[in-house]
């Protein structure tokens, strides 16, 4: 080579890798704070146990809801459980616990591992699960070291145990639950997962104690979109702070890089299958041009159109003082929230399923269009024809499992780019429709409009999602997912079965929660079908958090008053703070500094 | 409102727009290292004098370049210049500079513009000028306050300035420089910008000499590539650490996610128009399962086909070993790097040119191809058949002003996806064909295939490039930036003109050069006219960064190794990081900590 280096550099990089990167290493020392509940009179980590509170926990139809989870449900009376230090109680020795991951990553699953090796302290065994349910029902199960759970602290992913999406609802699947549970000898089993999980895990409890099987069911929440949540008993589920501060900081720089370049907008569809909460969150973190929030819409039943005519309005009014830049921030759900959107994709669903073999048989997207647009009602044909070929080929061919549309896969950010440009030639064009007094129209003075036809508009789609769920966890969020381990660690050596474990007052050391599962579960009809579901937890028009934002998204968007929040911080001033909307929502006084216990350094042995 | 906050975070909240966020609150304080040249006995900031190194610096063809520079090239000698403290010679006085940001932005702009202002000390003023060369060719100028210096300090963007991409060639623009420059009485004019800004700069400086305009021109070598250095002398250009350490901290992200849902082969398209040093970087960072370099694949004379085999290889044993997810790394300079295609876009141009009207007035896609395919030659026709339609209506109908293809919008990513895609299916339909012996045969079990043929390829493309251009910069660039402002307003002062501000020795407090213009441009010939151009700094295949990669990346594929490098940091023990590939190629000792000097409290009054 041209300059042999004089050194040791190149072994010092070539051992970076397998996650032996700086900061990699340093995080691993990261101390973590323990609330009081969980520390012996020694100072050192212990299993909680729990009391009854006074609160109780019931959906929306919940009598039907107790016919299906008769067992759970009897046992726990639909109350909240809170912990308490375990005091002269004698320790729990020799259980098994199983864990595993279900759905897409989040972060801090790590450490929702290493608190339950915490919690089982040694006296018990603690046996991952690998590759999620499916590890489950085909008993792909192997004991976790605590050396192991030492290599993990503090790391993102959920590659220690990988995770899947299988759903376990047949009868076949439930017995090969139970066997793998019998088999392992299996005390415990701690589901990490989001709402479908968690009711899953609800299921398995229920069965359990049917079956008569000796295994204590416990949920995590886990979710990035922050929609699994339960008001003041469970504010927000673990890995959103850590994605919405990696999408915050992206967002941010793009804001940046939008009033540098001086001449893009920058349109971002940010992750997040049905909530906006993710994107509400990031709104009030970077302070954008222009942030669309599903439930808004919905709930103000607006068109696309008029989705459009919200957007170029913004657009028009910033050029006139001379801003031809932004960001322009979209749910990556909204497209089902568009009442008329829903409406079509509905109508397409029965339409397809109705005729699949013939429009399979029809050989090009146009002779497919021909025969399915007379079966559709004429406005939602007419929304059909609004849309972009590719959009309309989407919606036709591109189908899951059961035959319906895959909502996430459209392209809303480009579908919306199109149509802004659209809108914005045909102003161009035609001025004086959409100049002037009266109606919609914006007032501009000719001065303004020539400008307005004189600039173009740049336009750059970006999709903010995968970069999200796989950082290291924030200090919050190691922090979060370290006592929800020890929740359910300390749930199962204390026999409780059909939680979910949860934790609150982030702001005032940390209380300890657990939810009875079937009291967050809810039934609901989809298609003439009875389905079971946890209500996802969605954005509250009247919330603190949703009013903050709507009272200074104008003036964000006229003053160009975007801030760019940078990337997490581990060390130093800025990194302990709370997601925004928890701490508008619950009422927290500050969000600059969690408070969840006192910090101590975690050795798992 | 349902919950009426009892406190008032909502105006706590309502505070951090218009970049009040915390972090950049706190970034704003962080003190900056000062090399000694800059120090006065009283510890105080103050700009260096110069004095001649014994170091010149001349590009291959120096006779042509010195009859094109011959005023600047008489009066620097091509000598490279070395800063010394100023000692006891009196200070100046009065002078007035003005500063341009040129081209993409880069991390750390603004602490230019903070360096420019400390090193002109209160004793003379500093002018910016709006949105580029644009602003320079129209007199937008503007004083600017030591005040809004401090607003600035540490934070990303050029929206201070703005930016913009005007080539100034003509006559008429030179003439419309220099009324700006009279009009405004600049004695010194600070150009930030990437090759062609620089290589600007060269030409006004000489065209200053000749006019007998009295006013110093000075470049500052900027781009998030990193291929505008030169050596020893200037190891890399600004913005590179920061866009590499977010890109790194994506794509290891991506690589913690792909072990964590174990399905997706993330494949990753990285900025860097020509050279693939960031995707270097990113490499050495995070140890992805496949990396492309683009001078490799020149060097190697790979054909499109040979690539997509040498990455299908990879993903093939990794299957045999239960490996299917993975991070490819794709420069998006790529395809001008692979001979064939070279070949093919160089025709195109030629034929596209050539047949301009003929080939508008066809009107369909296929029409055109029709056209199209006899002007080819065979191998290039064959090449063009091979690739998918969108892509070569992209090559037919993309065109730039100049009539030539757009190579940087080629979805390359998505291609080699289309590619991998199709390969692997001929494999599982053929598997006589590609496993067993001989040839290029993949050895297998008869089990490995089998399960190559039950597995499926899941496949995310994604593109990073805003997200790194506007980022806050990291303490090294924000160090490197501060000093490469101190360094052009020294030269100024000290009369300096037709030079590029330089600082290297980034391990030993800092070594301040000063580099002759003329000395980096050279001449080429492009379709037939002579163009200048500083030379693009491309990775070197001999270089020690490119060789610990080389020995390694086979052993990070085979075992997984990857890294997650996390987020820029800027407090803790990660927080002053050197790029790797520059502590490598300069034989530094060490990458973890750089060194520039003193730090210090910036105070700009």
């Amino acid at each position: 080579m041209a300059q042999e280096p004089s050194n040791d550099l190149f072994s010092k990089v070539t051992k970076t890798a397998g996650k032996h990167s700086p900061l990699e290493e340093a995080i691993r020392k990261l101390p973590l704070p323990v609330t009081s509940v969980f520390l012996g009179k020694d100072g050192k980590i212990r299993p909680a146990v729990f009391r009854e509170t006074g609160m109780t926990l019931v959906c929306k139809g919940h009598e039907r809801i107790a016919e299906v989870f008769p067992k759970t449900i009897a046992k726990s009376r639909s109350i909240i459980l809170e912990a308490i230090p375990r005091g002269e109680a004698a320790p729990v020795r020799g259980k098994r616990v199983g864990v595993l991951f279900s759905g897409g990553p989040a972060a801090g699953g790590h450490n929702v591992l290493a608190g339950l090796s915490a919690a089982l302290n040694g006296d018990n065994e603690l046996f991952g699960i690998r590759k999620g349910p499916k590890g489950l029902i085909n008993a792909d199960v192997f004991q976790i070291r605590p050396h192991d759970i030492q290599t993990i602290l503090n790391l993102g992913g959920f590659d220690f145990l990988g995770t899947d999406r299988t759903k376990i609802k047949t009868p076949e699947q439930f017995e090969k639950v139970k066997e793998t549970v019998l088999k392992n000898k299996l005390d415990g089993l701690v589901i990490v997962g989001g709402d479908d999980s968690n009711t899953n895990a609800a299921f398995i409890a229920e069965y359990f104690e049917t079956e008569g099987v000796n295994c204590c069911v416990i949920g995590i929440p886990k979710t990035i979109d922050g929609d699994m949540a339960a008001g003041n008993y469970l504010p927000i589920s673990f890995g959103f702070d850590t994605a919405t501060k990696i999408f915050s900081e992206l967002v941010g720089n793009l804001n940046q890089d939008a009033a540098s370049a001086v001449k893009y907008y920058h349109v971002v569809k940010l992750m997040g299958r049905t909530a906006s909460k993710i994107t509400l969150e990031v709104a009030l973190q970077t302070k954008p041009a222009v942030t669309l929030i599903s439930e808004e819409i919905a709930e103000k039943d607006m068109s696309l159109g008029q989705i459009v005519d919200y957007i170029v309005h913004i657009i028009t009014e910033r050029r006139k003082i001379g801003i031809n830049h932004g960001v322009i921030l979209v749910p990556e759900g909204l497209v089902e929230f568009i009442p008329e959107m829903k409406r079509l994709i509905g109508e397409l669903n029965t339409v397809l399923a109705e005729y699949e073999k013939d429009v399979k048989d029809l050989p090009t997207l146009q002779n497919k269009q021909e025969f399915i647009y007379p079966h559709l009602s004429p406005p939602s044909a007419q929304v059909m024809a609004s849309l972009p070929d590719e959009i309309q080929e989407m919606l036709i061919l591109d189908r899951d499992d059961h035959g319906n549309v895959k909502v996430s896969q459209i392209e809303t950010e480009k579908l919306l780019i199109e149509k802004i440009r659209y809108r914005i030639s045909e102003m161009k064009r035609h001025p004086d429709k959409f100049f002037g007094e009266g109606g919609d129209r914006i007032e501009a003075t000719a001065q303004q409009i020539a400008d307005f036809q004189k600039l173009s508009l740049s336009t750059q789609s970006h999709f903010l999602g995968y970069e999200g769920r796989s950082s290291k966890p924030t200090r919050f969020d190691a922090a979060f997912t370290f006592l929800l381990g020890l929740t359910a660690g300390s749930l199962v050596l204390a026999g409780k079965t059909g939680y979910m474990a949860a934790v609150t007052n982030f702001d005032k050391g940390g209380r300890i929660l657990a939810l009875p599962l079937a009291g967050l579960v809810t039934s609901e009809m989809r298609k003439g079908k009875e389905e079971f579901v946890i209500e996802k937890s969605l954005v509250k028009l009247d919330s603190p958090s949703f009013t903050v934002f709507a009272e200074n998204r104008e003036r964000w968007a006229m003053q160009d008053l975007f801030s760019s929040p940078g990337a997490i911080q581990y060390w130093g001033p800025t990194s302990r703070q709370i997601p925004l909307i928890v701490a508008l929502d619950q009422g927290y006084a500050d969000f600059g500094t969690f408070n969840l216990g006192e910090e101590r350094e975690i050795k798992i042995d």
